[in-house]
């Protein structure tokens, strides 16, 4: 069957290789899975209580407005329902979000080695990516704004706290940044590791008509196999998503469990505190290792293995060959490093005990 | 924030609009919810029992291949996995295979009265609908065919059993239909309620080049919150799915879920008995009340109320005032009837009390 001529000019790419596809093709399974970022620490046991009776009631769809989720993100966030648009983690809103402001051949501007499933997105709807170096391990607001300006971009994309470098900008950098946009263009404010921030996140006024924040229920509330993500905005593109999202899509143990986790204030907390208190763990593993943790603001550290890519890659390879799923940024320079996410101690002392096997045999 | 030319033209519809949604305008919940083609006599045990361990494991992503979903998938249909794409209900793999095959102005061939969110997905990648009137509450073959030809349509919708009217054509129709299709047209065919046929569906070479299939864990298997459809199609169709879809949309609760219930074949069993005698019971109920019951073979039975369209909405509106959740076809000449889910007896009892008051008061 013949495809349109945009989807027939797209790779048959997958953004990342799940843990699971690594496993089959090595033949055994990871002992510590350090590579997605997922929490070991799990979700709220309210969250898992709330999944339990939903699939009891899984025979009914989901209330396709979110009505209750939406009302619970707003609370959080101290705004009305109408700035909240729902839908299958970050990755499935950032495409809905590509498909309302892109026509082929639109610019957008991001980083290079920036998260690749916008990417995937953006050329998913026509988009032309133009791409501006990290400056020191940090993405950079300035040549971003200027590439922005320069081919009259309908889109820039920001992860803050950054993947996959784990580092932090100001708040009044971001903010500056918002006044300073390019007209018609979106600030794709990508926070999926918030909740996990360093500094404060920037105060934008959720009216902004050019920006847009992501939050997710992956990472610090422990639900990634949910898919659970939500973005904030002014009302009038919240509502625009309604003109093509799968409305069913957020079943009824998602939303259930998302509104479970996000009341549950103090499990949150408690991660926060595990998560601060690992950071010290792996940053100590890879110091006596003789490598360069990288500061994080997320739960994941990125480790500086101080020579090139082949390096790093040897590193990523031998410790997969020792059980241990890791992921390393894809391009130069940041491929110098390996990205290990954060995770309990007994995880930990699984990498702590491979990791110097593996640099000797090198 | 200006949205793209295309997504600028939509309107911000929903395709349904959910009963929760209804619930909050009445302000008193539904005592019988038979509005969904949802199944009353819920998933398998068996399922519940996977989702409720997955709930414990969800702070991990699915697998983004979908790999043992798509092995179980096959091995049902006697087909290998790389015939299956799965995604987020049949409704999330309808919104891709437009995406896929329509560029805007592109003509694609539906029957008026037919499922309304192929139609939402239709226009939302700019696709230009044409409309064929069913035939006795059949939809029309030999006239979807012509009206392809006529307008070189990309794709035609059928539904077979089909929704909203509950008939279903022979296989032989159907096998003839994918024998006859215009070049560059692709075979849509929508069998979520497959699993209740009162006829053989059809035999369609998994290796057809212009056929897809859908199936859906919504309706017999009583999973229509947890999100899980599913197409079978030709290789390079299928795989063509992986340019555009979310990878990780199918999350680890969904994954086990589905498996779990594709594999209870003894419970599957069990619905399809209850639905037999479910239908009888309806169709008495209808009966009963000088209302005219269609044959179905589906999991709701379309009722002919004998009127026009106001009628029909009436005996709706009057059921809903009652607390009981039913839905009705959208156009002429299938709006004079209203159709009704299958369901447990006590379900169908609320009904058969209510429906003479309604029946009365009119």
């Amino acid at each position: 069957m013949d495809l349109a001529p945009l989807p027939a000019s797209l790779p048959e790419t997958v953004p990342f290789t799940g843990p699971e596809t690594l496993e089959r093709m090595q033949g055994f399974p990871f002992r510590a899975r350090l590579g997605a970022n997922e929490s070991t620490f799990g979700p709220s046991p309210l969250a898992i209580k709330a999944m339990e009776q939903a699939a009891r009631d899984v025979w009914m769809y989901g209330d396709p407005e979110g009505h209750d989720l939406k009302a619970t993100i707003a609370a959080r966030h101290g705004v009305t329902s109408d700035h909240i648009a729902v839908g299958e983690g970050i990755d499935g809103l950032l495409g809905l979000t590509c498909r309302l402001i892109l026509a082929p051949g639109d610019a957008v501007v991001t980083s290079e080695g920036a998260y690749p499933t916008f990417n995937f997105h953006v050329a998913g709807f026509g988009g032309t990516l133009h791409k501006v170096p990290y400056q020191a391990d940090y993405e950079d607001p300035e040549a971003l704004l200027a590439k922005a300006h320069e081919t009259r971009a309908r889109m820039i994309y920001l992860a803050n706290p950054d993947n996959p470098m784990g580092s932090q900008l100001a708040p009044q950098i971001i903010e500056a940044m918002a006044q300073n946009l390019p007209p018609h263009c979106l600030l794709v404010l990508d926070e999926a590791y918030g909740d996990l921030a360093t500094l404060p996140l920037p105060q934008i006024d959720p009216h902004h008509p050019q920006v847009i924040r992501f939050r997710t229920l992956s990472k610090a509330h422990g639900l990634a196999g949910l898919r659970v993500g939500y973005a904030i905005t002014n009302p009038a593109l919240a509502r625009a998503f309604d003109r093509i999202r799968n409305h069913f899509a957020l079943g009824r143990i998602a939303q259930a469990g998302a509104i479970a986790a996000l009341q549950d204030t103090a499990w949150l907390t408690q991660v926060q505190d595990k998560i601060r208190h690992a950071r010290q763990s792996l940053t100590r593993i890879a110091e006596r290792n003789g490598l360069k943790p990288q500061p994080s603001s997320t739960n994941f550290v990125t480790i500086d293995c101080g020579r090139d890519a082949a390096y790093a890659r040897a590193i990523l390879t031998g410790l997969q060959a020792q059980g241990i799923f890791i992921r390393m940024p894809g391009v130069a320079p940041l491929n110098r490093c390996i990205r290990i996410s954060l995770a309990d101690d007994a995880t930990l002392d699984i990498l702590a005990e491979a990791l110097p096997r593996v640099l000797r045999s090198l």
